[in-house]
């Protein structure tokens, strides 16, 4: 794994927040240290958080009452409803006698098997030499093995395909750049590095024959959040004729969303904006800023759904529903 | 004037790469601090380095061979068209026995008068409590007063208008966070600063009503090249149905240039992208990065060329040289 080591009944996990500048792995001895983990983002991506969380349940549980440790544990990061979605698994296996170290591996098995086959039908889109653009980071880092967004890459790169990869970097927080061109470098495959707003200009030249994203949720018409800046690369795409894929577990899937009206955009600190990264601020004290961490995709602009289950089509409304059969 | 003070005949100029966090006045006591001056970009912004090299000319000219010292200071950005166009304006009004400081007052005159020009036309497309979208910076610090892109807000400011601004950050130089977010507060205008990949979102919630932007070429067609990242919001404006204008003097159209394609797009160093202005560097040393300064929109997705001459819409072909009549 590229973001987590479970090796001799020790947990380690790499410090994302020092990447791309320093890899350091660090053994998670302590419930207090797998809160912080998670909390300040050390590991980040719902999958992988799920993993993660998974392993350090199984690791603590003979210090701690295990519903309590959930209870801290899932207080890390209250919204990622895959962290309380994998610390339940380990409660309940323990309730049904299960063994703990075996219920967080089959936790990290699923979640690469999921993505393994995101991966494929992803794949089955692209050829050999293909310019791909990305946003943001669904790879490894996010999860266990190939990602979701960047796995059809990863797992072209294993079977010998060789793609051209443009990462945006991703503003405000920089995690095209600082993960995405990361990994994608580490894998071996070409890629290139560019500011959000020369996607327009990378199109126009011919150098992109499709989009690949992740997701964070998908509405039952299609309409998708993910991070902010996805749904300008969709317009860009319609306009250049390129093929919009997102990507995703089929369970972002969230039927009680009937559009994309219905979800709520977080908004963050617009200091992140002006002075997170920077030597220097790049605006006045005063200066206001909107920072708005997703926006909604629309679903006349994605071409298709890949999801483990399958790759959806329009109508999404209807295909996304009969997927699940 | 903002970046530039010609008082008691000396020359002062604000250093424009301190902003927003200093303001620093300069007296600029020789040539070559002349030089240095445009050569390191502390004025930049094609009016601005004409203005600029006409009081240089002028305070040094006595110490100097003029024509010697023109081609000092051409040199010191040779692609300024409008740097070599003032430094000759005064060498030629030497040659006609004219007072040279009143010559470079002329250039500043004019220039201030030309934008006028522009921002009257521009003001009159837009609406008291217009929701406005600009990119990088065609303000007053890159002309002598209002300036070209800004030019509607600011003289519709000054007229008691009240726009609301969204500011592209602008990477990779982040021009519309450090000058245009700066001018714009500075001068009492609401203004909010967003990263570039935020635009689709802010137009899709329907807080703009037009995009101004300002021009570094227009080809005979209407193609129009501008700071990279200007083609993707004509695209989005286009999508989300707001009106795009494009802002500058007349003199930017370039009738050699018959469409965009003979417009060639300089490249800069890709470690601007990953390095410049950050703490740490945001991707490894060995990832490529594409760093084009300029992008081209079409001119089918202009709504209208906003000049000195007048309001130009399509068909741009005929009606740009209808125009000049």
């Amino acid at each position: 794994m590229k973001n987590l080591k479970f090796i001799n009944n020790k947990l380690y996990i790499l410090d994302q927040r020092l990447l791309p500048n320093e890899e350091k792995w660090i053994e998670i001895t302590s419930k207090e240290q797998a809160y912080n983990a998670i909390h300040t983002l050390m590991v980040r991506g719902a999958p992988a958080i799920g993993v993660f969380a998974g392993f350090a349940m199984a690791v603590f549980a003979n210090e701690n009452n295990l519903y309590e440790l959930k209870k801290y544990l899932d207080s890390a990061r209250p919204t990622a409803v895959n962290l309380s979605w994998a610390t339940q698994r380990i409660v309940t296996a323990s309730q049904n006698g299960k063994n703990l170290i075996d219920e967080a591996r089959s936790i990290q098995e699923e979640d690469i098997e999921m993505c393994r086959k995101i991966s494929t039908h992803g794949l089955s889109l692209l050829k050999d030499g293909d310019g791909i653009l990305t946003h943001c980071n669904a790879g490894e880092l996010a999860a266990s093995k190939y990602g979701t967004g960047l796995g059809p890459l990863i797992l072209g790169q294993e079977k010998g395909y060789s793609f051209r990869v443009f990462s945006d970097e991703t503003r405000p927080l920089l995690q095209g750049a600082r993960l995405t061109s990361y990994e994608l470098e580490k894998a071996g495959i070409d890629v290139t590095l560019i500011c959000d707003n020369m996607a327009s200009l990378v199109m126009k030249k011919g150098l992109i024959d499709a989009v690949l994203v992740g997701c964070d949720r998908i509405a039952a018409n299609g309409d998708t959040a993910n991070k902010i800046g996805t749904s300008a690369l969709a317009v860009l795409a319609k306009y250049y004729d390129i093929p919009f894929y997102v990507l995703g577990p089929y369970s972002t899937v969230d039927f009680d969303c009937r559009n994309g009206d219905d979800i709520v955009i977080e908004e963050r600190n617009g200091d992140e904006i002006k002075e997170m990264y920077f030597k220097n601020p790049t605006a006045l004290k005063e200066t206001k800023c909107f920072n708005p961490s997703f926006d909604v995709t629309d679903h006349s602009l994605i071409t298709a759904i890949i999801t483990d289950k399958g790759i959806v089509y329009p109508p999404f409304e209807k295909n996304l529903k009969e997927t699940i059969k």
